[in-house]
């Protein structure tokens, strides 16, 4: 029913979002900077994470979590319900499920600091979509340009002309509601402040709507939801290898195209040596005309902190050869402790299900006191 | 943003239907007449039901019950969250969850032999409309009637000269994915069976299109749901005394147009004996020139279990006064002991919360067989 280029783009499709712990009795749904945070993201269970996942989205979640003040919540979720949104093989996701769970452990996320938790083991999230639902007009989740663009792609897979030669029937209404969905992802733990790319801040928009009407039809004795605001994080787009007009994505049939977390040195050696650049003399930094050595340079600036143009300067005079050998060594600098621990994690699936059986547990315990106040305030207890 | 109108039709949107149990090992798709049923019915939580909700929908629940063999096992829902995709009352909504439930019982359903439960305490229901969302096309909601119908009534009340010239936009999510849910609450629990009215059928067969579905998707080892089948019942449309051009409602603000299963006799005589006929003198069942005295004849026959043409052949000479005193003694007969049976029980408030905390339990017992089959067929375990 899809077409690559679809799931290329879903796979991307990762839910990023931030909440704060109603420690408060008096808590409005006003934010203040002084009330802790509950950080809440979710990434689809795509297996194990490439380059582009990592300094992207990950990195940023170890960072949030390294930089949190004592009293701040964090919760990580591996989203296997949006997954069923496109059609999985059911072995692979099953292995990619376990394979995310174990990467964010390499990469340093800490099971006791961080609540790690697949989101398919708290029931939580779906019943509190279905209440958020009957609250959402049809036409905001029309209006979502994720849901356009799926359409714009269907077009585009069956030639129409344009996007009203073909109707949106044939598009499974997960699909449509998914943004509902990560609604409820978001407020079942009551977020105040979430990180999210460009892609999704218009989900987040959603979310931050969806939490005002519920709070205005039930506002006595108190708002419950906070508007969950965008954190910003300095998050940079790492793109294929071998298509510089692409993201880097899980999905390309060219494994080339993309670096794995558990690459070994040769690996990331001969994936970036021939990687797509150009063949203009010289290292300079222009994202526009030079798209395929401005990604070598932004891996490079990434992985070493610095500043892309400052790295394109250093390398002016020195040629694309010694760019790509020494972004090799970066990256592996970057990856060869998630790489062991991945290793050593993947071979231990009954301290992986304990890490997700406790994330479930602790995720549970803070959205079933949303829930309990959402009934509440419905009338369904 | 609701016409009283919409709330009308919806107060009817009884769900009704009707499963298997997975006795067999080698269970397969096709339902066969030997092996045992699993009756699921549901019902949304209006209050004190009356006498159209009655003798229209549970008077055939409690004579499924009755009639059913000993290895088939009856479930009895009271869906709550589809009440929810129309503006509630909380307070109101809490107390009518507790009056349905007291209603159940006091009507001779049996909570040893059936299994009486609230939907929304069992969040199996909302976890697997999240899995048959990613299944459904949008296509196939647009294409229900009711949603239609919800539409036509929108532009009504806003005196468009047609459907087209208003958009659904303004209606919410869960009005146009709720049949997707009561799929689920039949699939939940592998229904074969169905008792639904006409206004339901188009529903059923959209679970019964989901079921093959997630069937073709996942055929092995085996198909894990049965296409559930309609049970033909013999309910009558009982119409609104006040204006019999529509059917008894719960919703109509005019009190006298309705008879509650709480009601004394005097009400009912009373409520009666005004019911709008027509000036024909007379007695004839002609339901499309004579409703209000059709009407009438088809109260008096189906509390009396005869045929409504019968019943109007001993009143041809009788006259309208003699048919509604006697018809209301007839009503009298029927509800005095659901009566006061219901008004026993509204005082246990302990015992109701016991059946219901109880019939949760059961209901659970057998869905999650359902949806560990499924988490294992979708990959998410």
């Amino acid at each position: 029913m899809f077409s690559r280029a679809s799931r290329l783009n879903l796979a991307s499709r990762t839910t990023r979002i931030c909440a704060r712990s109603p420690v408060n009795p008096n808590y409005s749904a006003v934010a203040s900077k002084t009330r802790p945070k509950t950080i809440l993201s979710g990434i689809q269970p795509t297996g194990i994470p490439h380059l582009g996942n990592y300094l992207g989205a990950l990195a940023n979640w170890v960072k949030l979590q390294n930089e949190a003040s004592p009293e701040d919540r964090l919760l990580y979720s591996i989203v296997g319900w949006h997954a069923l949104t496109l059609p999985q093989d059911p072995k692979t996701l099953r292995a990619a499920r376990w394979e995310m769970l174990a990467s964010l452990l390499a990469i340093g996320l800490d099971p006791k600091r961080s609540i790690l938790f697949h989101q398919d083991h708290n029931p939580d999230h779906t019943e509190l979509a279905w209440i958020l639902n009957c609250l959402c007009p049809v036409g905001k989740l029309k209006r979502m340009t994720t849901w356009k663009s799926t359409q714009a792609r269907l077009a585009a897979s069956r030639n129409a002309n344009d996007e009203s030669e073909v109707d949106e029937s044939l598009l499974n209404a997960g699909l449509f509601t998914y943004p509902i969905l990560q609604a409820a992802d978001i407020l079942a733990y009551r977020a105040t402040h979430v990180p999210v790319g460009e892609d999704q801040q218009q989900h987040l928009e959603l979310s931050r709507d969806i939490a005002e009407t519920f709070n205005r039809a039930f506002p006595k004795p108190k708002k419950i939801f906070p508007l969950p605001q965008r954190i910003l994080t300095p998050s940079r787009r790492i793109l294929s290898l071998r298509d510089p007009s692409s993201k880097m994505s899980k999905s390309s049939p060219d494994v080339q195209s993309r670096i794995l977390l558990t690459d070994e040195f040769i690996q990331i050696q001969s994936k970036i040596r021939s990687a797509v650049t150009d063949s203009q003399p010289g290292v300079t930094f222009d994202p526009v005309n030079r798209p395929g050595v401005s990604n070598i340079i932004n891996i490079l600036a990434t992985c070493t902190n610095e500043d892309p143009e400052k790295v394109a300067g250093l390398y002016a005079s020195k040629g694309h050869a010694q760019l790509k050998s020494d972004t090799a060594e970066a990256v592996e600098a970057l990856l060869q402790q998630p790489r062991e621990e991945f290793r050593r994690l993947k071979e231990e699936k009954s301290y992986l299900d304990e890490i997700a059986k406790d994330g479930a547990t602790r995720a549970k315990g803070i959205s079933e006191v949303t829930m309990a106040l959402v009934r509440l305030k419905t009338g369904l207890a």
